[in-house]
């Protein structure tokens, strides 16, 4: 499994990875799951990936021989929307060659992308492109995308993160989103890649590549489910309807 | 869909359920998936229904149907292990009954139940009944179960419930872990039925069923938002690698 995260903020992006693959339980390697495409200075376009490996591995290399030929390549496309648009063509390319031969052996084909980034001239933008190669794109009212295990990781989103909040929050609230996923499901691993994105700078403003025993790691998992466990204080009563003795609870 | 969860503690047993149940997004209804099968004073049993609402209809008919002959029923078993493998039993036999028909249309038999309570005697227990009848015990290490959705809920009780909990704060996360479901699918939904029961005590102490609009749930829900969003103060600062300038950040 796999969990990827991208936040669209009025402030910027950020992007986190987890980097654990798995082929069955008893076969489990590390893999780096985010992609970086950027012309430092005109354009910043990242990618994370989830599914199957070899369809992964594949649509990032023909993305990267492109970058060395002549012709349409994520360093030329003009706009995020053609950059997805061309990223989905090779999803399909790849479909076309490994489909038939996947399921003869019952193996689904199956790949799902987070395309982020901002092109000079344009917004910034964060896409979620699915299998079949076409895609969606995160708005203010839906500022967040998620691919592999993502719902674990969706109520802190939820309840925390807004088109209005800081790169800062967004990056703990990221975080947080990958340690409540990687608690419960074990094919989701460390260590983890986050990536925090300035609008309007065109290069990458903060990363790191974080390990669940980092001892920041251990901190954060600590403060925030003291803070959680202080907050039961803050909520209301709830209003019993049948309550012989209130005293005993 | 369904989300229901029990959750075991020393002080005794906290049961939550949502009440909606749909066949598709266009037929949408509210059913109530608790019952209750307790002898006050004697031995308390409660079921919690997730599934083909037919086949948990049936079940609980089943069960009900006994209480009203000589012979084995929910209010002479000697334990709550006996209670669900003759539970068990009732859902094989609906199982004969109507798999064969609904897999002609290709509908899945399934069904799952949580079973709580206590009989004089022994301790407070909680199980999760499966499809195929047998089932699995809570234990002081993994002190809930859950049926239905039930990942959106998880987290929540990863990081705030645990066996020495108090009924009071157990009531309260069983409450956000529904309402973080519902957030996400539309397929749970309110009223949510909620019981505490006290260890020792035979009886239920507190019960209510809550609607999502209704005033304490819109507070419950605004000041966990406030205190999740103040708990990001408490936080330490994340150790990027690589920071050009973080004063822009």
């Amino acid at each position: 499994m796999t969990y990827c995260l991208g936040l669209l903020m009025e402030a910027g992006l950020v992007l986190a990875a987890d980097s654990r693959t798995n082929a069955g339980v008893d076969y489990v390697s590390s893999y780096r799951k985010v992609f970086d495409f950027s012309m430092p200075g005109e354009r910043v376009v990242f990618i994370l990936t989830s599914g199957n490996l070899s369809i992964t591995q594949s649509v990032i290399n023909l993305l990267r021989q492109d970058l060395h030929k002549e012709g349409e390549s994520l360093h030329t496309m003009p706009t995020m929307f053609s950059v997805c648009r061309y990223i989905g063509h090779k999803v399909r390319q790849v479909e076309q060659q490994d489909r038939p031969v996947l399921e003869k052996d019952r193996i689904d084909f199956h790949v799902s992308l987070i395309v982020a980034g901002q092109i000079k001239g344009e917004e910034p933008a964060l896409y979620l492109v699915y299998t079949q190669g076409n895609f969606i794109q995160a708005t203010e009212e839906t500022p967040f995308v998620q691919i592999g295990e993502t719902k674990y990781g969706k109520p802190i989103l939820d309840r925390a993160f807004n088109y209005r909040s800081s790169l800062k929050i967004a990056a703990l609230c990221s975080l947080l989103s990958m340690d409540s996923t990687m608690i419960s499901n074990l094919s989701v691993g460390s260590p983890v890649d986050l990536l925090v994105y300035e609008r309007d700078t065109f290069r990458i403003a903060q990363s790191c590549r974080l390990q669940e025993n980092d001892p920041f790691w251990v901190e954060m998992r600590r403060a925030w489910q003291q803070s959680l466990q202080n907050a039961f204080h803050n909520l209301p009563d709830i209003p019993f309807a049948f309550t012989p003795d209130p005293s005993r609870l």
